[in-house]
């Protein structure tokens, strides 16, 4: 079958207007921050996933290529097809429907469509929590966040993306389809197959619909702010704040110097909790589901004991709710206030949390021996060993693309090459897509590789899905 | 290479005496309850990761096959050899050394022949806490923890085995290493790979290494039983107990009359807590990280409210460490009472928690009509949704073999239909191995199966891993 002929296919399948071509199409053809274009022959939005799975098999027997696309916000160029044309990218936003929550199994069913607040919403109005939250929220789908094995700032307490998903269904390459969605607590029934599915970005199927857990809502939330003198001081604050209050900790944040003076300076609204800039800054929060626990009284304690033995030079404590926002959007500024200063070069490491402030002298040493002018703004999930170590490339210092392009290579192979002495990961939330193929195979070795490609040919022997994504297949 | 060949090749990697033959087997070639029978070429104690590799690799060059064995206390058959003789038993009981216990990364990384109860202490002697408790823990490894996704009393509040383990080492069945054993806690760098070795049942490789997580000590352990008419009222309290105790409840388990009849006639030194017998007994446990909190208050509060609406019949709150350990016993005293009792016919599904009350109603109405003089014990994880019916058939009411296999299919497939029927899983904690293979294949559908063939060839193309176990190749 010819290009013309499977668009007829597909308008058949899902409806004169709701296959996309020429003009309509070219949002969706590039990444929200235009970094990566693409071409393709048209884009589909199936309404259920009987559609999805005969637009998948439509695509295959017409040996065409499928890229999926969820709110595109990813960040590395995972939902954007490349420049043959041979592509048909499946827009999941009509799968928008909140199937069901039910109390007795904790559990939120949704389609993949979902944008992740309405997730957290739905939750929220049933008398639930869910712990995902990230920058995208507004935007994202739950579809997309599983596909890449999101994270976000609760992984400490809740896990990423992947220990949210209790069940999944998907479409496979051929336009098979294969029902996971029980939301089952426990299972050895052979191998957990939805396991591949999340964090595949796309690569081996379409996922249409998830079950995911919720939490009972946390009826309290303190917040505090620390600014400590090493990373080492802030990891001894989480060590004890760990043994005294247990799981209650959902976020462990940390930014250096040159992060807060950055949006001090870029973000307006923002101004410094204490009298004078320290070298790190720490933003903890914790949770409890009783109200009569006196959380904030227990965070003092802890906080002046930790300032008594001289391990935290500061804190913050807010006394209201408003305030607490404050130490929040200070942490929130970081991305627009990085944007503001220059390209951001940055950083999605993850290394064992105990290797942090190895991982950080030496990244920072490396990049300033190879560029001493240059800002290192840091800012990261310390409680989760996942660092964001950005360079800020001024916008008027790199004269052209080719320059720009070496510039960030040169800046990652650094990076990567400590990652790597240190043994991390170069991806712990962002994926992988088109960005960071090679730094994946540089840092998993051929063994790893190896394997990831006989499990792509299985599951994708005709290579339909997502071409050119995650690993290189030739 | 011949057998002999082969034999001389091993000793050659492991040293002579760790190469075991002809009676030195025997107790290797079945299982501990002796329900498998099998036979090998011979048996291979190597003492690291690297001798493991080394004779996966020669056992794959001679074209044989291996069945990687732990503590042997599996109940699915899933570590003894089959009948041919072409198998050569690994057995990882000298990969026996806790590695590293790290307080900032709370990790326990361990060979994979550890016995778990030896992690559980190596963990509390580090003032942690490893949550994986089972009945076998005095004998079974982590690696066959590993390999079967074990379950257990704990999962409610942390989970199966999947969510304990951080990092994997494993040797793949040419003999190839991959180690992905750091304790990283976010990580979406392309597929998850070790999500499938775990679970697998030594189908893909085996374990030689492994990343635990551990968690902070509880300083209270509150233990209660109530009284229930229902299941469905039982559910109604864990609902209740989980609005108020968040993430505090660690157990919540099940037990109807006739399983603690059962207990009561057939172990001795068991009371039954209560004036009177009732349909359901639920033995809750909840822990507390902080000790100011008066955790005990809090439940009989809960309980009060309970027994005044009319929820629950009565409730006992131990006073003393000592009673708390009686509840226990009554629950760990299950399979001995079984066992004493006749042929226990077990199950070990899982259905969503909403669905239990309905799981048991169908599935005993099934068993009745078929049988209707045989006992029905329920023992289970009602918490997790992990419910065992289990169905005494007394030692002297069967004659021979055949009538005893063919009774237990009848009732296993009563079973299934209604786990089908309602949606769950007819494994939950205990594997597959060879018991369940048709029975998964039924329950899952030829393109689960289909994909698992795919998986299975993809990384074991010679089919040299534990032939016959989990699903069959041809």
């Amino acid at each position: 079958m010819n290009g013309m002929g499977l668009v007829e296919h597909l308008r058949a399948i899902v409806g004169d207007g709701f296959v996309l071509e020429g003009e309509n199409i070219s949002s969706y053809l590039e990444d929200w921050r235009g970094r990566y274009h693409g071409s393709a022959l048209c884009a589909v939005r199936p309404a259920d996933k009987e559609e999805v799975a005969a637009v998948v098999a439509a695509v295959h027997a017409a040996g065409l290529t499928i890229v999926p696309q969820g709110g595109n916000t990813g960040l590395c160029g995972a939902a954007t097809p490349d420049s043959q044309g041979q592509s048909v990218v499946l827009l999941l936003d009509r799968l928008n429907a909140i199937l069901e929550i039910n109390v007795l199994d904790s559990c939120i069913r949704v389609q993949a469509g979902c944008v992740l607040q309405t997730v957290q919403e739905k939750a929220e109005e049933a008398g639930f929590y869910f712990p995902l939250s990230l920058g995208a929220e507004g935007t994202c789908q739950i579809g997309g966040n599983i596909a890449t094995n999101a994270g976000g700032t609760a992984v400490l307490k809740y896990g990423s993306m992947r220990s949210l998903v209790l069940g999944l269904s998907v479409v496979l390459p051929d336009g098979g389809v294969c029902d996971w969605s029980l939301p089952l607590r426990k299972n050895s029934a052979g191998y957990d197959l939805k396991q591949l599915f999340i964090g595949s970005e796309g690569t081996l199927g379409i996922i249409t619909e998830a079950t995911l857990r919720i939490f009972p809502k946390p009826l309290q939330v303190v917040t505090v702010m620390a600014a400590v003198e090493t990373v080492d001081d802030a990891l001894a604050l989480f060590v004890r704040l760990t043994q005294v209050l247990g799981e209650r900790i959902r976020a462990f944040e940390i930014m250096n110097r040159t992060q807060m003076d950055l949006v001090l300076e870029r973000v307006p609204g923002n101004r410094l909790p204490f009298a004078e800039a320290c070298p790190y800054y720490v933003l903890v929060e914790v949770t409890e589901t009783l109200p009569r626990i006196d959380l904030s009284a227990i965070m003092l304690e802890i906080l002046e004991e930790q300032i008594e033995a001289g391990r935290i030079l500061d804190a913050v404590v807010p006394y209201s709710l408003a305030q607490a926002e404050d130490l929040w959007r200070l942490r929130h500024s970081v991305s627009e206030a990085n944007k503001l200063s220059g390209i951001s070069v940055a950083h999605d490491t993850a290394v064992p949390v105990s290797q942090q402030g190895e991982f950080i002298r030496q990244a920072e040493e490396g990049i300033r021996t190879l560029f001493p002018e240059l800002q290192i703004p840091m800012v990261g999930h310390i409680g989760d060993g996942n660092i964001h170590v950005v360079v800020i490339v001024p916008y008027d210092s790199v004269k052209d693309e080719d320059e720009r392009t070496d510039r960030i290579a040169r800046i990652h192979a650094v990076v990567d090459d400590v990652v790597i002495r240190i043994g991390g990961t170069i991806s712990a939330e962002h994926g992988i897509g088109q960005s960071n193929k090679l730094r994946l195979q540089k840092s998993l070795g051929e063994t790893t590789i190896g394997l990831m490609r006989s499990i792509k040919r299985a599951i994708d022997p005709d290579l339909t899905m997502n071409p050119g994504k995650v690993i290189d297949m030739r």
